[in-house]
């Protein structure tokens, strides 16, 4: 047995999110359809994280066991000969047998992208989020800023109850990235609560439409405990970035 | 009356071009059904050139008469609130009742856009053609010079014999824009004969993959006759990006 590690991108649009879930199509089982049939085994792999129907991934990792020595240049090509072209498997590395996609993240990158213009581009439709009037940028990075380092996250969980064990997650950072209407906010963290990238691009959105103030998101913050001060902004702006793991890091 | 000209946006994947035709859904159609809707009369939208199925556009213009004045902002707001968010209508400006999108034009960019990697990211998977092996930049741009300036383009028509007059046409740029995996040919010229970008776009591809020599372009040039040596690339790479009007030159 051998095991694998394989980023995938994928344009979350057409599934029903990450997991394999009855009577709908999802990203998982796409991939595990498609590296089954070129393995000719039955197969399950297992990701870095779930993301929801509409989210996107550019760097999404996940890992899986074969029964041989996989070529990667060659497996990433047959993978994506025989599945849907809104998924792409870009990269393909050996790793030990106890390595786990999910177990052994070190930091993990999502972006929320927004068009800030009159009208989305046609082209952007599915991977920006539209807010049409202006937007103050310098509000908007000094709530981000609160948002940075070690917190109990219970404001932007959708569901805290739900989290099995402590709602305490640490931001390494959270830029707030202008490129005339296209706007990013990039946040890395150990780990993420559910709902959380998502509830903090709504409040910095608000922040910057003028509906929060700065002050307002360090008091929503040090509440611990979700409101509805805090929209949760659509799924299609999302996507997991990127995935770092310990072992990747010198 | 009054006549407008209206810059447009539209992702070509979901229609059959531009033009009206019986019994599909075009780009033309869609707008004229739009912008009805909002002036509440049938009216007919002439644009600066039409484009194939599956071709994009960037800024693509039209004009069209109506019976009242028009405010940009809330216009552009009314149609893009009716028609799908493939196609968005940009900038609405008044001009003189006798301009013509058509007619008036200075000159006209058209952009081919490819990824030169392994997998297409999932995101551009509508908008650039996949060409995967190493392709020779040098020597695309060498061939490229050659199609710079005034010449019979018969070699790089569709069909030549359907073009009402001269075949003669001016290549004012032909840029080879190189980002990573992403590869772009930017042209522009004061009009082009059918299938003239994308057949330009092909022969450089051809050129790039080693499979036709500079020197061959110019003896195919020359020929001012279409052979099975000029392939026409795919159409969901060509944006038509940019069209310049006598009138705004100053």
């Amino acid at each position: 047995m051998s095991r694998y590690r394989l980023t995938v991108a994928y344009d979350g649009t057409a599934y029903a999110g990450w997991q394999v879930q009855p009577g709908v199509e999802t990203v998982q089982l796409a991939l595990e359809r498609a590296i089954g049939k070129i393995l000719q085994l039955e197969l399950r792999v297992f990701c870095s994280g779930r993301t929801d129907a509409g989210v996107h991934g550019e760097g999404q990792v996940i890992h899986f066991n074969a029964d041989r020595e996989l070529d990667p240049f060659r497996f990433c090509h047959s993978v994506n000969a025989v599945i849907a072209p809104d998924i792409r498997v870009r990269d393909l590395q050996s790793v030990p047998d106890d390595w786990n996609a999910r177990f052994d993240v070190l930091n993990k990158t999502y972006r929320y992208r927004i068009w800030n213009g009159a009208a989305v581009p046609p082209f952007f439709r599915l991977y920006r989020t539209h807010v049409s009037g202006e937007l103050d940028d310098a509000a908007m990075r000094e709530a981000a800023a609160l948002l940075v380092g070690e917190y109990d996250f219970a404001s932007f969980s959708a569901n805290p109850n739900r989290e099995m064990d402590s709602t305490v997650r640490t931001v390494f950072k959270l830029d707030v990235i202008r490129d005339g209407a296209a706007l990013d906010f990039e946040v890395q963290g150990s780990g993420f609560l559910y709902k959380m990238v998502r509830s903090i691009a709504g409040c910095l959105i608000s922040v910057g439409q003028g509906k929060l103030t700065v002050e307002e998101v360090q008091v929503i913050r040090d509440a611990a405990e979700r409101s509805q001060a805090v929209s949760t902004a659509p799924s299609l702006g999302l996507f997991l970035w990127e995935v770092v793991y310990r072992d990747t890091i010198n």
